[in-house]
């Protein structure tokens, strides 16, 4: 079975003025977009890696695979407005059926294992997500005011969010709304259920100053 | 004004066979706990802090103290069998009015600012907890299904949750149920709304092997 992945990498920047994006910061000696390439291809070696950059990205991001000998096989594409056009962006580049991924760039920490799981549950289950426990306490805002409510009835939702490659295309042919936060939510607009798989708790966003000093203790 | 904090250890462990609770686990050298205790001392030199823990620990608890020359004075209160009844053994310590603190123990990187600004709040409020946003994408199980809910919509909750020293007296007169989750949920039970103050985000809870590798790397 044909399988692919989109890898987004969306984060502005590179403009004159700006900040160098996260993805593209060093952890452990090596930025963390390679480190996610990296864990998808170790996951399997005929995966099809699709990259979506801003383009305005793309010619650092290719200076910086020589300058690190990084030789991840992978296909570019366009980054969009939104995570929603640029993951329709990647999708252009699946042309067989079977199964396709859809990884946020910044999240370099998933495991092999969490990865292989939902491909596997994928084939059956055409749409799964890893999801792990809230360990804090949970309000709900309501207005005015908020409310404790029971954190077990809540998820937290990761990537890698695997579906059938027609599923996820046929998903994408909607018309955009700001309610589309993740793949899971674009497939749930037809109303097609998605498949709840086990995240591992290390496979943390790298958003932040404070996470680059949590993914260095990670390596 | 005078000013408590009650600090929650309730880790089990000790007996035999059993693991050292993450409380007295070292990080950067020194027991999380300790730094926990520190923390709340930057805040206030007057400030009486009030250690709940289980009997069975206590006696190491004070070997460790001599051990590493600890002098962040505070009294010593004996564990329940519940968080609940924890802090109502913390409470019974409380003589003066003014305000009261209610702190995991294994929270030592809550900021002096967060500490700070929720003990001032809590003199007009009566009853501030610091949250801090979500930043992963939120589902709501709902029966055999789940949705994607806004993450706007919900915080996530730390402590230290500060109070009206009578107000969480009478808030823990009430009968322990299993929906009291934190200090607020026990105060709202009473119909009293609390205030939502912003937390800071290393204030993480130290529970797993994963929490202490980010706790060293916050160091």
């Amino acid at each position: 079975m044909k399988k692919y992945v989109i890898i987004v990498a969306g984060g502005k920047g590179l403009r004159m003025g700006s900040e160098l994006p996260k993805q593209f910061l060093p952890i452990g000696g090596k930025p963390v977009l390679m480190r996610t390439l990296e864990a998808f291809r170790k996951y399997e070696a005929t995966l099809q890696i699709i990259l979506v950059l801003p383009k305005e990205q793309q010619d650092f991001w290719k200076q910086l695979c020589e300058e690190y000998h990084f030789d991840v096989g992978h296909l570019i594409a366009d980054g969009g407005e939104t995570r929603f056009h640029s993951v329709k962006n990647g999708l252009a580049l699946v042309r067989e059926s079977g199964l396709v991924g859809v990884h946020d760039g910044v999240r370099p920490f998933v495991s092999v294992d969490v990865i292989r799981n939902c491909y596997d549950l994928a084939e059956t289950r055409k749409a799964v997500i890893p999801v792990i426990d809230v360990v804090e306490t949970v309000r709900h805002l309501t207005g005015n005011s908020s409310e404790t409510v029971s954190r077990n009835d809540y998820k937290l939702v990761q990537t890698p969010q695997v579906f059938d490659t027609e599923l996820l295309k046929r998903a994408y042919t909607q018309e955009f709304t700001p309610f589309f936060t993740d793949d899971a939510s674009v497939v749930e607009a037809m109303g097609v259920p998605v498949y709840l798989a086990e995240g591992n708790r290390e496979n943390i966003k790298i958003t932040t100053p404070f996470d680059l000093k949590i993914g260095s203790a990670l390596l």
